[in-house]
């Protein structure tokens, strides 16, 4: 079913969805589901034929339901199911090359967290995780200083007010991905509150993505890392 | 003209306002002109009268364009123009009780940090002024912590994301009313960044006031210094 | 499993958060578990480790589900269930110093309200609360004045239109926090017109927290109160 | 020019405005030119065809510039400028029936309460102002309470929090039309603060009109007013 | 169990809420239980106080869920169900005085305007339905002029983008209260497309309640009509 | 200074612009120059390019400044200023096909109304402008009924609350292109109310364009309008 | 139970609604129920009312539940269900005329553009649906040009960023409707994003609807379409 | 005045600024001066401080107003003015190391990417211009696909619908910033539309900055560029 004729972009058309087979030759990034808004069955066939296309190397699905986490488990043998992150690979992990620190302000970002790290991880990085290291306790943060700065880039994750990549990028000249959760309430408005609070950071060089997006700020931080040099090679 | 037949309020009509004489016998608080909106003759006109009714103690004028702080300064002898604060005052300021620590995170939260500190010091409480201790720079905050413990309440004035309250909350556990300037541009939105990330503060025991109200952080920050008892009383 | 190389912080590792065992050295205040999106079996765990630490003084737990709230009933002797607050304590209270008015505006309040006034209690002051006395119904207010101007601070809860602050502010120079609930419908936005209206009050003086946040308000309510001079100290 | 043809509704057409000449046949209302975003040559040109058509009763142009005001004054003898209300009226008022009362919180509301009160007066009922009755000092509101429960209308025009509404609401059962102003600063956002919280006011019964409409405020006022029975009729 | 100190406004405390016994005394309005956000019980228990108070008139409860519904109907007999208004009445209803045209755009906005019509015969007036006239059907609407023409107040409910005031308000001169309603989706954003419109009416004097505010709407078109002199008394 | 390397795309490069010769070609629509941020030397040559490329069809510069609207008259010979519309024409216009009805609600929308005339004009198809028939007087909209239903589309220009094009699409079934405008004020906020009363229309198949902007409905209408059968190949 | 009284509109008066018999006459579109707020019940009723006045004809009905639909199914025999669509439809549909383009981004998109398909084909054109050409495969778009350019009006369905009608409407000179869904989470604020993305196109003639307004796009487009040219008659 | 008591940070004190001598040796970067908010002089004052600290590397200036611009010049010889960036430099650049290709979608976006691109090259990276690729001709952009794939980062700056980064970022693997711009108007809100359209990119791996930000991006790509392997070294 794959259109050949195309020859730059080969596609798989599974009736609900067009498949593209050749995206890592084109970003050097793995194929990605995003399960949300899809049935366990599109996701399972979605995984199934991405896997058979390109056996050597990991697909990555993200924002599984329960439903749907459970069917691929039972569906998809050789699966790995990452339950905090919501997310499952299929396939190989690629070796990493550089590396990444995922920062977390609280328990309540974990899931979103764990997201980015996975996504770094699939997307060819090594990860260092770093959790609740809120900005109300900036001593928290000061013990961890040096692993931030060994990073090739640093993914800071934070509901609430979204202070954390203020205060993490005044201690660090390190490429800062930060990434708004919706945790919090009332004026916080969804997320709202923390991604003004981190577009308007104070400290030079934070860039932002979408609310819960730790799948987007995973593939950059990894497009950034695995290109780095080594640190001894500055 | 004073409206006498109300036992419990004096009033005084100047035909644009209706001037209240004795809201310091109600609240403890000196006469405040609110100058924005009203021409440089009137707020002659209420500061004189004011004045003349309660010549032993301070009345604050604030938020003065420069036309009405050049007219105030001829036409009322004794006034004293405080320029970084937009404000004037006329009378004898009370003895301080208690001490607020007025905090600004950068340069150009100046004025408002002015007249937060100004306002403290008009309704009876000494003020300690730290400037431009941003959260991207957390050692030069940590280097004034002990003025910030030592305080009986502490007023924190940012614009752009607002962070340092958060900060700030995290290291001390004295009162402190954050207030968001509207220093940003783009998605600041006139200051909401910094009022939102404010509102949804992890640390404890965060108030806030109005974009820019140094006036109302200063009265509040006021009524809790001056109540206080003194530190070594604790 | 606590972490003694930090000599200014010890922290409790329980896995899925790290427990600041030293926060009232800090701040003077309890240790308190933010139940929102933690398993009744965290909230459980995270409470008998901060009680064991300190079982001289009380933890206390706010925003639980009835599912956390009877498991925290079965699992730990002793707690106390605060229902109309949704909260829990564990550990003796400590002794109250100084006296918080809590004002709510309408029986819908009521839960925030509680919650303030729970907040208020375990950090360290009395509570008095008055309810039900909307700005639509003024002489409610008038006739509990006096327990109002003998307050060291008044914490005011309200929804929809969020006036009531404005008018307490008017009667009385007590330090003023006022609480936005998301009571209401419409064009209330979830709590936005009331926190708008608060933080645009035409009485000077008044602070305010988030949206719903009963627990905010009664910690910086705590701070000013047991500090305070007593009333004929004044 | 006159369009004959329509039975229903005359019009003349000036080019740059087709004028309604038989608005007072079908609503009983006098003719309004609202001058905005007209050049004071087109504000002079419709009051004068207006005139010419009705000389009998009154027309009304509000919102004119300082140009509008000077030009309609030098060219239309028998205008009466109305400063504070930013209006103009031509020919003879109409005689008065039923009172309306119109309520101001602060001075700097003056222009848009001045405004109703013209279009009250214009629209063919009697007036009542009230100035500087803000919810912050409840006795001043408290000691007109006589003059709005005898009125058969009551306008509030409020700006920043917009509480007044609420409190009058609760005090008198008149049909009670709220004006939030754009009276405020910060996280007023223009007057949205008081509209959101005149339309969740806690009274029942409260109208609201646009932002700094006394214009629309007057009109609805004035068709309750001149159509209520006289008080000694209820 | 009632306040007889107050000798202005008498009080029944419930525990759970002050219930105001003498609200028509001031207002001329009956009883209302407002049952969002109360237990089936509770309403129960507030009706069957206020009606023991007043047996003589009509107490009203709006926006009762099913649950509250059946167990009033079970427990409270006379009570008389309006199901269209998820209301009900205890009592007899007021001799009608007046009438009010209740205007709605479309089936959906039945419900609210099946409260508006309940609360001003609750209020006193009586009431003339008219359904399903929309905007895009102009034809419907003049077909019913004279009804709107011989109306003492008109209430114009509408969702999606609330252009029925304007149309109804460019025919008729009769005072005009304007309930935007939920009725919608995308960027309807739960009614505030229809307020936004409601506001900006062209069509002068349009007054506006909040979004699905029926009730408010009926107690502020009650008190106009039942005020107004007969038609022919004009 | 053309890229003729380019087989499908010719573009002159003038430095601070890079200039689409031939997008006649794509799209069959002639040049169009958006001067607003542009200065008035680079909108007389840019111009000057296009009329150079293609002396035989029209180039139209929209939002053109007084000062750039002056320049381009001085520089340009031969150049039509269309200055209700803020725009100039260079060049000889189509010959129309199809037709055009545009209609604005009010004397204030007349720069709009005129933008999206000159467009149609300009991109092939001919208009028929109709103006002031505002939506709170429906009897002038219907008079005009006939010309609505023998176009090829209507283009609906109007502000403050935007309820023109549901009662236009409720008469008639031709396509129809809504254009908010930007005037109003206070809950207006700059054309939003207008903009969401249009995207919320009740009447089937209105379909709206960006707040002000009669260029592209202009454009959208002559597409339409050109290819349309004449009406009696109905 | 019709009214026959109005020599101009017949309408069917069910109780709960009243139907509009004549829609097709004046705009030569077929009867629509909007399902979406109505029991399944009615939607049944006003099917079948509308079915038995016009067999010759299709009637549409859209936003149907589940309930609905499988109701629907069983009580009208020769209905026929759009599953994909969640619509139906009774009685014939018309011959096409013209063909319209429908181009989804994305898979999740789908719902909406098959209700855009299944509007177009009610309304009398024919479709050409074009599934998943995302802005970010630029590619695949440009492989469908063809059909674009062809069409006499293209379709847009775009959640997210909403970029893709800014893309299409490079490339070709058709009329081109775009409709943003609320495929999206955290900023995409339920479609906001792609709302305000499509309304501030840089292409010229993009009009938009409403989000997720598949039905209104598809009417819009199938007015187009059906009064189209034929491409070798241009 | 420099206070060297702390020995990590040293800072001078200029009495309306402290400003910080030692960010280099923190984070790799340059110092900068935010001229916005500041006077003329002091933005003389803090330059010349900076670069007599270190005259071995460059000092950067921006968001001068003309004044400030002309006043540098004027009194710091050897500065370097960058008139589209409204920025100065003074002292040498650093060598390159790594490039970032700078993308504008339009004319209008100038001022903002030459920022950009200046801080890039302050920053210690190469940078290759590329302007006026807007998405509505998708053409212009595949023409410089190499530049963009040779880059080490890319920062795609766009205003209006913001839809370029998902479109380059669709193209390419690299690290992608994006910088909405305030260019547009109407339902842009000041550049919100970019913002949210670029947040909600359906492109993997978009980061962004806030609007109008050219510096952050700038920082922001050179950390990413300056620290990439060759890209013969991949």
């Amino acid at each position: 079913m794959t259109d050949e004729t195309d020859p730059d972009r080969r596609v798989a058309d599974l009736g609900f969805a067009r498949v593209d087979l050749d995206r890592a030759a084109r970003t050097g990034d793995p194929e990605v589901v995003y399960a949300a808004g899809k049935t366990p069955e599109q996701v399972v066939a979605i995984l199934a034929r991405l896997h058979a296309q390109h056996p050597e190397r990991a697909v990555l699905a993200t924002r599984l339901t329960p439903e749907a986490e459970a069917l691929v488990a039972a569906e998809l043998p050789g699966v790995t199911v990452h339950a905090e992150a919501r997310a499952v690979t299929l396939g190989p992990l690629p070796a990493p090359r550089g590396r990444v620190a995922v920062v977390a302000a609280g328990t309540s970002d974990g899931a979103v967290a764990a997201e980015a790290a996975l996504s770094v991880r699939v997307h060819g990085a090594a990860v260092d995780r770093i959790t609740d290291v809120g900005v109300a306790g900036v001593h928290r943060l000061l013990a961890v200083r040096d692993r931030l700065t060994d990073a090739d880039c640093v993914v800071v994750v934070a509901g609430m007010e979204g202070a954390l990549p203020s205060v993490v990028g005044g201690l660090v000249g390190v490429p800062l991905i930060a990434v708004p959760t919706s945790v919090g309430y009332g004026a916080s408005f969804g997320g709202l509150a923390a991604l003004l609070g981190m577009l308007n950071s104070c400290a030079p060089g934070v860039t932002v993505v979408n609310i819960d997006n730790g799948y987007g700020a995973g593939v950059a931080a990894a497009r950034i890392a695995r290109r780095a040099r080594p640190r001894d090679d500055a």
